[in-house]
């Protein structure tokens, strides 16, 4: 699973019969891409959460029928980017990494 | 699912047999590579869409026999190039990005 | 599914009894990295074709219990490295690319 | 699988009822990234780890409802920071490689 | 499927039932990445091979039931660092591509 923050709802009207009337979210994940996953624990922009890929993305799901790849899993109870959490990115990535890089972590680590 | 955009048919005769007679699409996916995704919705050269990928391609089409790893899950009601939807690209990847890298962001989140 | 261009053939006598006598390729794929895919449809050396990944991979065989997570699934009929192709990678890849990134996705392009 | 380093472990009240109780970790991969993943193993912040995606996370579990697509398949009984395994990353990543690289595959490789 | 070279035996005494006593190697990727993979063909270190992954790497071994989301498909018979074999990596990445870019390319092709 995947560590990501919440951006904003996605509107879709035209779409496959598979997803149904599916909740959209857009997320920002850990390298500032965007991506779009199905949400139904009322995830809110902001709210970091953490994803379900592949198969497991629709055995999150109370009806396993809906097309998904990507599902949030749950919300993070404590999770923030001023990393109150003890998360040292700078262990993670090695110690010579660029600036650009470290900076990535630090987001992603917050 | 991911963000991409359409950008062109893709003829291909030979193929296997398990493609049947599907409709292809050429994406530029969101670090501008060139991906080939089933369409079943009628995306156009041009559309934003998000595309579902893995065993969930399969589930999102009539026909769950076709043989597929991408399929275009829907076309995204508003998504362009000038960011007047709200997404700060910034945000997402850290403050100290290249420009090569911001304007990769920008793109994709447009 | 991704497109790339067939290399060579592969040569592997010792292998898991789940290939069988599968026909094998060394494929060039969009970042210019080597993988390894089954081939049906008799692709040759400079081919463009696009691949099928995943659990897809053994759907487009006709035998199914084949063990492969890489199945060509069609020869391209027009691509060529000279761009004749209204594929334009500048707009895919953004404004700000390296040359680098550019050679890159022309060749993916072309 | 890949080889990572258990981190912390992670607090989600709200969570999709496929997920029950699992007990959840957040791991360091190789990038330095972060990821979660279900533990059964018991494994503790430090330990190194080697873990097991897509749908063989779920096979890794004796309750295979559990909704996961990463979990812990073992712990490493010997994997350190200093290189004392036989372990050479500069094979690994060619000659020419960048500083920081080298220290990313040290990382990884230690 | 990718092409790997194995590096070393991995001991892991306490691991997921699921993966029952499958021999597991170490395995340098083309980027030089280390990955955990069962081996049923007997590798040994130095060996090339290519690997099979996701659900297929299951239908790669015999007892289906082994937990494992990547398995050696099988050793390459000429495959080897001074390319002696007809692989040209330089047509694969670009005209452009950095040194270093150059070199993890020569390595994977090698």
């Amino acid at each position: 699973m995947e560590i990501m923050q919440v951006k904003d709802e996605l509107t879709v009207t035209r779409r496959v019969d598979g997803l149904k009337t599916a909740s959209l979210r857009v997320l920002v994940d850990g390298k500032g891409g965007l991506v779009v996953a199905v949400d139904t624990v009322g995830a809110h922009p902001g709210n970091w959460v953490f994803t379900v890929s592949g198969s497991a993305a629709r055995h999150a799901l109370d009806d396993k029928a809906i097309t998904t790849d990507l599902t949030i899993g749950g919300i993070i109870d404590h999770w923030d980017d001023d990393g109150d959490r003890e998360v040292r990115p700078e262990e993670g990535a090695g110690h010579d990494q660029t600036k650009a890089q470290r900076s990535a972590n630090n987001r992603k680590a917050a």
